[in-house]
């Protein structure tokens, strides 16, 4: 039997000090609210350089579980947060531009998600949880609204819908999702022949969802979000989808 | 009209580094396997030290777009990549660890995702995509397989065929979500009463889910996945569910 060598996986200063990390708060140790310790003490406790503590710690801070609290005295130290809006969102973001996966995967993900928050949201949601997709739903419909307005307030909708599910996973990923595609929807809403009359239409969907989800008629209101959301992605993005789906820019798959 | 004050939002060296690289991987001009010019180049470019430099570029490796190239020469400098998977599963797991969602919230996003998933490799996959979820399904149903393996080929399995529907972002989440609960499962793996029979039970279903999908019978397949991970969360993790699930451990919901 001859002998096989592995490859040894390297791991960094950073990384062990960002699995001890880790581990704490697997442990339940470190919980939401909690503070570090400040730099200059934790570092000798973890017998590494101020600078490797400090790139785990902002890589904890990037993907949303410690925000840094400058100044002295009792309150410094980061503290644990639970935040994890922000950095999904960057995170697909950048994996879009990258070409991690295309514009049809991103529709399909929405419809899955989407249907889920709809649904759910028919079955759980309080009438005052939705007085504020009401609102900005009132506001999308007003004459004058800008594409780049409509398109915030469109993320904002859909994400109260997924919200007021009371499913802060599929709220998040929703968000998420809808963010990686943001810059994409935006251009081609500016592009639309016709505006107003592409507003009052999707609006007209918009009203009919949220009555849907107040008359708890779950399965209907899933089957209309499926369709808004396909029709969106389908007239708007026709041609940035050719140009822009994955695999075709000869980036091996292989990457991934 | 009084005054308004806003907050400034106090930007550090890192996030300008991190932002400026972002920006050019949103503009199409750094792309997956360019190359970045080696530290002590590019510090000076954007006029940082290189520890600030670094701390964005131990972000962008965390959140998958980047791999470190160690060593000198022209394959010095980091290689930018893409794999958002281990990055989005850590990110889960540890917002899952602190609470930012409940198992609840994790069992709903698994049936959205993984009832998309399986109607769409019914209709997609290729004969041989399902092959390597089909040996992977013989590993798990020999008899003598431990918790902790099946744990490890569920996931692969469930990953598997969510690869074979052909969208790489529903595959990424499913095996993000997926990954956020390993632990949990396990541990309820661990405490069935009869293994060997939970083990036969959830393979009759994995089975069934195959040949079902082999057949083109999506919407049967997405039925029986969602039945399938609904038992699966009911009876292995139904009493891990009420001691974990967010919410309480009276940590305030506008912490998130």
């Amino acid at each position: 039997m001859s002998v096989e060598w592995q490859p040894v996986r390297q791991s960094r200063t950073h990384e062990l000090v960002l699995q001890s990390i880790e581990e704490q708060v697997f442990a339940g140790k470190l919980r939401a609210g909690d503070r570090l310790p400040p730099e200059r003490e934790l570092a000798p406790v973890f017998g590494v350089s101020r600078s490797a503590l400090r790139e785990a710690l902002r890589v904890l801070e990037t993907i949303g579980v410690l925000v840094a609290q400058p100044g002295r005295g009792p309150d410094s130290g980061a503290r644990i947060v639970r935040n994890p809006d922000d950095a999904l969102g960057r995170l697909l973001r950048l994996h879009f531009a990258l070409g991690s996966y295309g514009l049809h995967d991103v529709l399909e993900a929405r419809v899955a998600l989407e249907r889920s928050s709809f649904a759910a949201a028919a079955r759980h949601a309080e009438a005052a949880d939705l007085d504020e997709a009401e609102s900005v739903l009132d506001r999308m419909t007003r004459p004058g609204v800008t594409p780049s307005e409509f398109n915030e307030l469109d993320t904002r909708f859909h994400v109260l819908v997924a919200s007021s599910s009371g499913n802060a996973l599929t709220s998040t990923l929703t968000a998420a999702v809808r963010e990686s595609v943001r810059t994409l929807i935006l251009r081609a809403l500016e592009e639309v022949d016709d505006w107003p009359a592409t507003q009052a239409h999707l609006n007209d969907e918009h009203t009919e969802l949220l009555r849907l989800v107040r008359a708890g008629r779950g399965e209907e209101a899933a089957d209309l979000a499926e369709a808004h959301i396909r029709g969106f992605h389908g007239t708007l993005v026709d041609e940035v989808n050719d140009a822009h789906d994955a695999g075709e820019d000869g980036e091996p798959a292989a990457e991934r």
